[in-house]
């Protein structure tokens, strides 16, 4: 009896799943997503979950957005050093500032993570976090990708905003957990994803209390990639995920991490990047998001591997506008 | 026309309020809250505040329930202290250790803030997340405050929990901001308040992933009180709060944080401890839950002061059983 009953939460799943994920080709990865939420979503069935512990974490840069040929921040923080090179003369003959001025991308990457984090920390503290706000939402409503010619926000995955939205349709609270910083993101993936605020986790700038202000100061205190994740994820959501999302190696620890949930039946999906002629191709010797390792463990493990190239019908947004 | 509308429509809330608000004495403290509320959620006023934006911040210990004689994590403290003695023979001759085990308060007190921690950190951690989750909901269903022999978690206040609710009926996130320790409250007080876990702020123990496990490390990484309070609100909210509630000079700088929203009218809220009654007496001398400096800049300021003898028709929720 309780096998008819599934059949039929299944159908009316697939319908739902039908309408909400509509930009999916048919196939095995929309196949284990539906099959995974209405498993834990029915009431009857042993793998029901309740909808408080329906926690879903999704990195950002190569899962939700894209990131190539850097992450999108990257060039937010270019930009930053070019308008205040005015005020740091000492920019023009100290990498990697002068790789920055001089649109050198090949000295900037030879300079390594250490070279673009130091980049990243001057550009974005010295001031409030209000002050902050108010530049990255200037700059997200007016810089456009080189490619695409297209604001960075309007790079988001089709596919992947269906996905968001028929999670939260179906109970789960979304949370994102990203390396990128916590205060770059907020103040514009709140609209574009209908993820709020408190649900938002990244990478982290030294912030303190002065003047009845929150003022930000030049030090990284949580570079929030590999095993972090799942430590910030402790400290933020302070739940055990049971559904993962993420595109590289750097997502590996917070998958795995929601894999070893002992509770629940969990899901765990990787985005790999295989359509360079609508977005990218790109995995195990990529420089940003490379994805090898946790290739390797996803087929191995019965993973979700979306194929970009054959799963999505569209990647981004304006493709529906045609 | 506006002004016909506006007395509608608090009239209307008033009725909603009376009825959310129940414990609460019609005077000042009540009528703040109220006028408030009313203002910043009429959309046709200029003091409307878009749901998204209404945050609302509250203390814990002396704030939403009782913190005397001593903070309820340090009695969970001290029961740790005598349930791992066995493990600790050297805890015999070292403070703060022995004067928990010959409970000696007074001794235990002598050592000031830093032995307590010292004590919360030896009891809190050396174990997984899981673990420890475990063991506060044993002790949080099981142990007994000396003075009422109730659980802990059954002295919390009926108005601020009312307070609660009436804020989220009327689109307010309630947030806790609390000294506690985050995963101390995470476990029980979800279901006590109505609060979800990443809504839930407090002070950090460092915890690091190991074996796809959450493992608790004997370090503080974040004592969540004074200037550490709005600092928190910004890495775990992200927005700037428009309401907050608090009961002592370590909540000010939240509650100052607070008033400085240059977007918003603000609302303010002191518990004021007056009823050694039915529950306790103190503010300026007190060595738990210190109101000196907050009472004076409240009253200057026209914060509201809840006077909770004269305020309040009851304290605990189980005074309505009687």
């Amino acid at each position: 009896m309780h096998r008819i009953l599934f059949s039929l939460l299944l159908l009316l799943s697939l319908l739902q799943a039908e309408e909400t994920l509509a930009s999916w080709n048919d196939g095995r990865s929309k196949n284990s997503v539906i099959t995974y939420v209405t498993s834990v979503t029915d009431p009857k069935s042993p793998d029901f979950i309740p909808a408080v512990d329906r926690i879903a974490v999704f990195d950002n840069d190569g899962t939700l957005w894209s990131e190539q040929p850097a992450y999108f921040q990257l060039f937010f923080a270019m930009d930053r050093v070019k308008s205040l090179a005015p005020q740091h003369p000492e920019w023009k003959t100290t990498q990697p500032f002068k790789a920055v001025l001089e649109d050198d991308m090949k000295a900037l990457m030879a300079g390594g993570t250490k070279g673009l984090l130091e980049m990243v920390v001057a550009t974005h503290t010295g001031m409030t976090d209000e002050e902050f706000d108010a530049i990255v939402i200037e700059w997200i409503n007016r810089a456009k990708h080189p490619r695409f010619d297209r604001l960075y926000k309007d790079l988001v995955y089709q596919p992947m905003l269906e996905l968001l939205t028929y999670l939260r349709a179906n109970g789960f609270k979304t949370f994102i957990v990203s390396g990128g910083g916590i205060d770059f993101m907020r103040p514009f993936v709140s609209e574009v994803y209908g993820i709020p605020s408190e649900q938002i986790v990244g990478s982290m700038i030294e912030v303190a209390y002065e003047n009845k202000q929150i003022v930000r100061r030049p030090k990284l205190v949580s570079l929030d990639d590999g095993d972090v994740k799942p430590v910030n994820i402790h400290y933020h959501i302070g739940k055990h995920p049971v559904a993962s999302f993420g595109n590289s190696d750097g997502d590996f620890a917070m998958m795995e991490y929601t894999e070893a949930n002992k509770k629940y039946k969990t899901l765990q999906l990787y985005v790999h990047h295989t359509d360079e002629k609508r977005e990218w191709a790109y995995d195990r010797k990529s420089h940003i998001g490379k994805f090898d390792k946790g290739l390797d463990y996803a087929n191995e493990h019965n993973w979700t591997v979306v194929d970009m190239k054959e799963d999505w019908k569209v990647v981004y947004p304006f493709e529906l506008e045609k």
